[in-house]
């Protein structure tokens, strides 16, 4: 019991606090990057520390979260409607692993560069996330 | 036989321009982008134009693309030895899909952003890119 509770999946602090949790699928924590400049998904899975890239991960495991990845991208793209997705696993400052699934269009304030180059803030209201939420819940089928 | 003619796949001449072919492996091409600051390998699926996302694939083309990029992050992380490996598909200014898998390291110029946001050249000498081509080719069993 104390091993399990010392092994249990905590979300890295600063992910937690830049996002929204919008539920759970795969294996995996699906949270709304709060950044309203562009729809931002990210994908968090619930990894033992010292996993951070997805080639560590084995291979069912790799095919569990890259599928949960398509299942979002197709979520970011029939919901929102972007003209290209950016989809990526970075994690240079932040080492838990996450996946980056973001909607872009050719006027959106960071066009053409990354989002992760883009230092603006454009927080949401509060309704807009439970839009999403409920919308992403649906589609995604989270827990 | 015209038609099978018009359908081939044609590398975007920024693509071809801007790295060393290393080989082909399940329906991708395997490039060494010229930029030796860091390992940073391009996979670039031979598809239709008009698919410019992961998620646009049949389930079946996405297993086996990012079956490849598994392998190249493999090969990435065992012949370079990086400290983090950054994986992504963006292609906002070149539409045809291409992923790109790079090595980081705490002490590379660009860290700790991304490489697409770091404007820096470094161009390989021919002998490294040779050597890497035979490692690649070998790890990989490139065509």
């Amino acid at each position: 019991m104390v091993f399990h509770l010392r092994m249990e999946f905590q979300l890295h602090p600063r992910l937690a606090a830049g996002g929204f949790e919008l539920g759970r699928a795969d294996g995996c924590r699906v949270l709304l990057k709060n950044q309203a400049s562009f729809p931002w998904i990210l994908i968090v899975p619930e990894l033992a520390d010292g996993i951070e890239d997805l080639h560590q991960l084995d291979e069912g495991r790799f095919a569990e979260v890259v599928g949960l990845v398509r299942r979002v991208s197709l979520f970011v793209a029939d919901y929102f409607r972007p003209e290209k997705l950016n989809v990526g696993c970075i994690g240079n400052m932040v080492r838990q692993m996450h996946i980056h699934v973001v909607g872009r269009h050719s006027d959106d304030p960071a066009w053409p560069g990354t989002v992760w180059a883009y230092e603006g803030k454009s927080a949401y209201a509060p309704e807009a996330v439970e839009e999403i939420r409920v919308a992403a819940r649906e589609y995604l089928g989270l827990e």
